[in-house]
């Protein structure tokens, strides 16, 4: 039997603009059937939890603009499981709000938050890992977050030193890291200390309320102001008024990085942030010349490696000469660009806005 | 005064396979507005002719498919300007129906037979080439052809060498040749003697309509068969009959070849054939990194030298890393290639018609 005081929240309210132009502002990457298997990351998401939390205690936290979306990719959640953030403000506020909205509901109540965009092939392995954790945070005072074996030295993710066991695959955790040089990474890899940060949190509702106030009391402050109002028709005019004045910073840096009470579970589940083209590409199937294709059809001559994604299905793309490029089509934008050059986008993005205005974003 | 006898032929009934997917079956490039100037190449040849060749005696022969378009293009046309071919049959069919539906009209008409797809920059030069052609072909029995001086060893064109002059700028033909190896176009540049084929014609009907009898008589009988119908309702449902059934072959390899009364113009106006790519890339204007745009923004990184052509405007294309490439956006067709394989296009096309059918011509 599912646990009844078990919670999930899942934040939705990226622009994924690492992946522009096929994430768009106006339906971003974790809105896109993004591995072509018919439901969108956020719906893989939704899914893959229903089976450890219930589904009138799953929580979509997101930006305002993308309320439609969310009801038409998931019709079967209440009005007041969506949550609408009036203005981005990064990972902590939107904990701190959907931890003040669960405890009005339930003060006996533990949450799982993760991101919805991200990949987890190993389905069973992830709800064995997550209830270990919730098990954990249940009993003891403690904010848990889940560590992911490395696969490689990847210089994109931040790390989590692990410290002494202390049940199972938990560990205190000794320090984290922001993302190391190459160097530097091969050195975590191999001397099986260090974890991938995957930005998947396990606590009660109480202990992550309490870290709040003792790490970013700011933070606290603004969502203490609101009791009462949780869970109320008053909530949502609350939150129009003192959301948008809170400081933008996140979850990492306003408590993991401070509070005396983390805990890592180091778990290996086939997880991958897909947080650029080239993860994107390592992991999607490819045909026998190396190149992936996303919704659409590719005649290539003399091109391997590539990555081609296209946002209205239907389109031919024939493309002869081009190796390791990303090639992504979105209506009204076409990029090209060396996958190796992919950090550049974001500057691209900039240098579209200076040109254009909001038009293409 | 415009010389009421005078008439223009405008061809235009080609798909523009060497520009796809830019120029489409259903939208081939002579109804572009190719260098963005507000009128298609179509409308461009038309507006060029006017001054020498009264509106009523200009005659737009083209494929049954695209009546409407020359339609949408030509509104100011009366019904009886424009002929509809049932079926692609190369240029001596197209000319030899439209010289008998010229000369039912007028016994004494001489004609320009012009393609739709060049540019000529020069209009004035033109203009007084044309004219003196009219009066030498209407003084004389005499097919007439127009050599472009070239000016450099295009390996793309064929070639007219010239013989003695007869008067002006006009000279007997010595030889057509075809397509040369690089050698042996810079050797035809060199000695002066050699002409690009532009594939403008003129001759009165007359002398054309008797040289296909000499010529080309299988193609001459089919029109012949048709004597007293054309100009009348019953001009149409012959040609739908018969037009069909004639063989496929151009007028350069029926008649031009073979005659014995040929002669060639030699001009310098500024022409083109705008038959690839590289020439338009050439004959475009481009910004500081050498690259052209065709009705789109781009932001370039690391780019230069490329030919950027999108059919539906607004589209903002982002692009880094390439360098002497074509990046074609027809909506449901995108196509990538180095200008350097631009003959590998008709291959494409092939390819995709096998994997495809129809449906991205």
């Amino acid at each position: 039997m599912v646990n009844p005081h078990r919670y999930c929240v899942i934040m939705c309210g990226g622009i994924g603009s690492r992946f522009w132009p096929y994430s768009r502002s106006l339906r971003p990457k974790q809105f896109i059937d993004f591995l072509g298997t018919g439901r969108s990351l956020l719906q893989m998401s939704y899914d893959r939890i229903l089976d450890i939390v219930p589904r009138e205690n799953i929580i979509i936290i997101t930006n305002e603009q993308y309320a439609v979306l969310v009801r038409e990719q998931l019709p079967e959640l209440a009005a007041d499981q969506v949550l609408l953030e009036p203005a981005r403000r990064n990972t902590a506020p939107c904990i701190a709000w959907a931890a003040c909205h669960i405890a009005a509901r339930d003060p006996e109540a533990s949450i799982i938050v993760t991101p919805s965009d991200h990949l987890i092939t190993r389905e069973k392995l992830f709800l064995d890992s997550v209830t270990e954790g919730f098990a954990f945070v249940e009993e003891n005072d403690a904010l848990l977050t889940l560590g992911i074996k490395p696969t490689r030295p990847e210089t994109g993710y931040g790390y989590i030193q692990v410290g002494p066991v202390v049940a199972g695959d938990i560990h205190k955790v000794k320090t984290f890291t922001e993302k190391p040089r190459l160097e530097l990474a091969e050195v975590f890899v191999e001397s099986g200390e260090f974890f991938w940060n995957s930005g998947i949190f396990l606590w009660k509702a109480s202990t992550i309320i309490s870290a709040l106030k003792e790490c970013a009391p700011d933070v606290a402050n603004t969502f203490e102001r609101g009791a009462g109002l949780y869970g109320t028709p008053a909530e949502a005019e609350f939150i129009r008024e003192n959301f948008p004045g809170c400081m933008s910073i996140s979850i990492d840096f306003a408590v993991m990085e401070k509070a005396r009470n983390v805990y890592v579970e180091c778990v290996n589940f086939g997880w991958s942030d897909l947080g650029t083209w080239s993860t994107l590409y390592d992991n999607s199937p490819k045909n026998r010349d190396g190149n992936v294709t996303q919704n659409c059809s590719v005649l290539a001559y003399n091109s391997t490696g590539n990555m081609f994604a296209v946002n209205d299905g239907g389109k031919l793309v024939v493309v002869d000469g081009l190796k390791d490029y990303i090639i992504a089509d979105a209506g009204d934008v076409l990029l090209i660009c060396p996958l190796a050059e992919e950090q550049r986008i974001k500057q691209m993005v900039n240098d579209a806005k200076l040109a254009h205005g909001d038009k293409y974003l």
